[in-house]
Formats: C-alpha cells, structure tokens, sequence
C-alpha cells in the first residue's frame, strides 16, 4: 500500500540565499529550492535577481508559473520585442515548450515560479546545453546549501 | 495538428478583487482568480483574508502549493493541532488527498496558490458538499466580475 | 534529498481479477489495479465488462486515456447519442471534466486505462454520490485481494 | 471564458503504421501516434516492434506507462540485468528520470504506452542527443503521415 505523501512547510526567510548557478545566469542571481516532487518532475524555487541580470536562454518542457513580488521581469524580450514585460506585482503562465531567449531584469526583482518538469538550456541553434530537473535543481541546491 | 498553448501574463493590481463564495468561507475572504487549465484541471489563484476569516472543511484533489506574502495562516488547525502555522514569507505544499477541516487567519493575511484538481469541499462526516476546479472556479469568477 | 521513484512491473496474468464495486457498476465487471502515483492522484487499471455490464455515472475529474483491446464500448451514450463507441482496437482520449452518464458494453470487452485524478460517480441531479481515487482504489483492490 | 476540451477517438486499425524515426531505433520499428496534450506536453502512441529490434538510449523526463499487449520487451537491459522483462500481457511504470540504455525486443512485440513529457535520447556520455516530445512527435508524424 502506497502512503499518501506528506505536506510541506519551508519557512523562507530562514532559508540562505544561495547562487544560481553561472552556467544558466548572469549577473547576480540567486536562489532557494522550495520543494521538488520526484512523481511529477516538479519543483519550486524563489529568485532574487539584481539589475541587470538574467537568466540563459531556455525552453520550458512542461507548464510554468510565476509570481513577480517585486521589480520587472522582461520574458521573451519583453513587451517591446513580442514578449511579456512583468511588473509587480504580477502573474504569468509560461505554456509546455515556451522558449525564452532573454529573460531579464532591469530592475531589482524577485520573483516565486512553480515548475512542472526541467528547464531545457539552449545554445542559439536550438542544440542543448543541459536539461535541468527536480533532480538537478535538487543536487545543486544540496551541493551549494553544504558548501556555504 | 495542435498548437503549442499561448504564454499569460496578468497585472494583478489592475484586476478587482471579489468576494469568494460564503458557501466556502467566512470573514470577509476575496480573491483574485489568475489561470485556469482546461486540460490539467489546474488552477490559480490570489486570496486576501481579513484577521478573523477561514475556509469551509475541504480535501485537495490534487496537490497544491502556497506562498503566504502576508500575515499567518493555520493549515489543519495550526502547528498547535498538528497541522502547519505558516507565518510570511512562507511556502506550503499541500500534497494530493489532504485534508483541511481549518484554514484560518488570525490576522489579515494574503497568499498565492497555484492548484492541480479541484477542491472537494466536505461536510464533518465527510460527505461531498461539493467539487469546485477549473470550470467551477472559472464559472465563478466571471460571474462575480459580470456583477460587479 | 528525495529519491527518484522505483519503476514497475505488473504480470498482468499473474493477478487475479476482482469483481468491480457494486455501487459503481452493474453487469458482473471486473478489474485489476496495476499502478497507483500517490503525488498525481493517478491511477491505472485493466477492465473485464461482459456483455450487458455498465458503469454507473460519473465524471472524470482530470483526463483519462483508454485502449479498448476486445469488443465493443459505447461512451457517452455511444455513437448514436452523440458519444463514442469504441471498438476494439480502439484508443480514446477522455478529457477533464467529462461527464459519462452511460458506458456500456454490448458485447464482452476489455479494456486499460490511466486515470489522472479521481472519478466522481454522481445522481441523475449532479449532485455526488463518492469521489474515487488512487486512495480508495487501492483501499478497495487491497480489502478485495486479502478477501480473495 | 475557457472551454473543456474535446474528447477524442481514434479507431486504431484503420490508422497505417509508420516507420518510426532510424535516429531513435533499429530493427524495422513501426507507430501509430493517437494522442498529443499540449498542455501538460504528454503522448500516447503504440509500437509495433519486430523480433530484434529496439530504442536508442533515452530517458523518461517524466512518468511512462505502458501496456505490452504482445511479445516480449526488455527493459532497463532485461531482468538478467536488472531491469525488467515484460511479457505479454504485462504493465510497466516507468518514473520521471528512468534511464533504458537498451529497450529490446527478442521477438515480434507490441505496446501501448502514455508519455508524460518527452523523451530525452542520449550518448553514452549522457549529452543530449535530441528532447522528443508532444510537438516533436506531432510534427514527425504528421510528415510521415503525409509522406505515406
């Protein structure tokens, strides 16, 4: 007989920031892992991220949504290239395949997304640099949270 | 062929608040509704609860996830009954099949909740009073914001 | 850290069929869980309908996806009320929300099916008569395989 | 105001099998797609697998299910290497995460199985060779479908 999973409760402000990794970001940004749900591929995270930051070009594999508590988010180049300029506060809902090549904040912003399924890094042709997951978001996480 | 499913994007300070339905919570709560999804059942969603309200007895279907932005909430009577006392900035995931016979707000409290299924809403000996997901949600909303 | 889950293996001949719920279906039918996930809420399960046999009404709270391998299954009233009927091999794509007030079987069938999220078998008025998911279909199968 | 979506039918032999794509098999193997979800990014297809055939190396980004209805399928390098050996009739559960290095076929098989996001085919070093998912698959078979 298989249990019904237990709740969770992460106290957020206890909880360090930690750096994003550079490999998919720029410019300061930093992290911290909510949860992961290993059944799903899913997880959720809450990002703080400087002026002029941003995030490496990525396509969502599954559903994503957003909750922008503070600054400006431009996705897809924001509305001014075709995509969505976010403002606090706001909600967005990133579709399965949605790809963004510039996520980016011109402001000092932060921002709470659920994700279902991994993020898929992409160079400019479309060729994949890293599929990044539960799995891989949680390793990280542990790896930084061990070593600070 | 079908088509890859349009990103959303919603200004949340630029939609009104409406009540949420008595028949599901005392004390003055309003809500916000952000996203539905036909496919998944899923749903999201912005509540503003006054000190003082709470939500009828209620299973999660399906699993969701909360992030408290304001004020303290009681989750399955609180951390004094076993359940969880999320205090802002708090996240919560409430796995699919739980249970909550209370959520209440001592004080006034706002969260962010992103749903997968529909709420069953119960009474004490655990009879259906009703099913409320995405249609119902959907439904719901664009009454309230056709009234007002 | 979370673990990924285990796979799985059923030898589907190797397990007993179980006559299906009474308050749920008419006509003899029977069935074999095969898999229940905890964390979506899904479930799935092969079905042995003789000839006559039906399911009581109900709704599928998230999308469910058949493959008919014997005989005949009218869905939604079959195709002379505006349904479906299936006939094996027949594959069939049950989207949230779908309401079946009648599946019948004219013929002996089988049928496999994945469910996400529960079933909620319902009166002619809508109103609920129980809502049955991955929690209660492996309730019922265990208490049917101990009883065995 | 969303709709509900569509039920769908398909009469899965009146649907002509298709090669499917050499990048990804060997041996002659053959499909029929019968379902995309955009949304939530899952598939549905069914295989016709003759004797000595198999799948390149890939993993599941999110859970699989399958139903051998024909055969003998050996995954995860079969049960003489610790993974499973389905024969018909049997059902797997593939987790998010499951990698098969080798998914092979000792004679003629066929099955049935419920993607729930794509297919992330790899090299032995674990670099991405190609993510199929719902809209990859669409696409290849639409182009077959057209070809044929």
């Amino acid at each position: 007989m298989k249990a019904k999973l237990d709740e969770e409760y992460v106290q957020i402000d206890q909880v360090d920031w930690q750096p994003f990794p550079a490999a998919f970001s720029t410019g300061g940004i930093r992290w911290k892992l909510l949860h992961v749900s290993p059944e799903r591929g899913a997880w959720s995270a809450i990002f703080d991220c400087p002026a002029g930051s941003s995030f490496a070009s990525h396509i969502h594999i599954g559903p994503g949504e957003y909750l922008l508590t503070k600054g400006v988010m431009d996705v897809r180049g924001g509305k001014a290239n075709g995509g969505a300029t976010a403002v606090a506060p706001g909600y967005g809902y990133e579709s399965a395949n949605s790809r963004h090549d510039q996520t980016a904040f011109s402001v000092d912003s932060e921002f709470y997304m659920t994700f279902t399924g991994p993020l898929q890094f992409i160079k400019p042709d479309g060729s994949t640099v890293a599929v990044i997951g539960w799995q891989e978001a949680q390793g990280a996480w542990a790896a930084l949270a061990a070593a600070a």
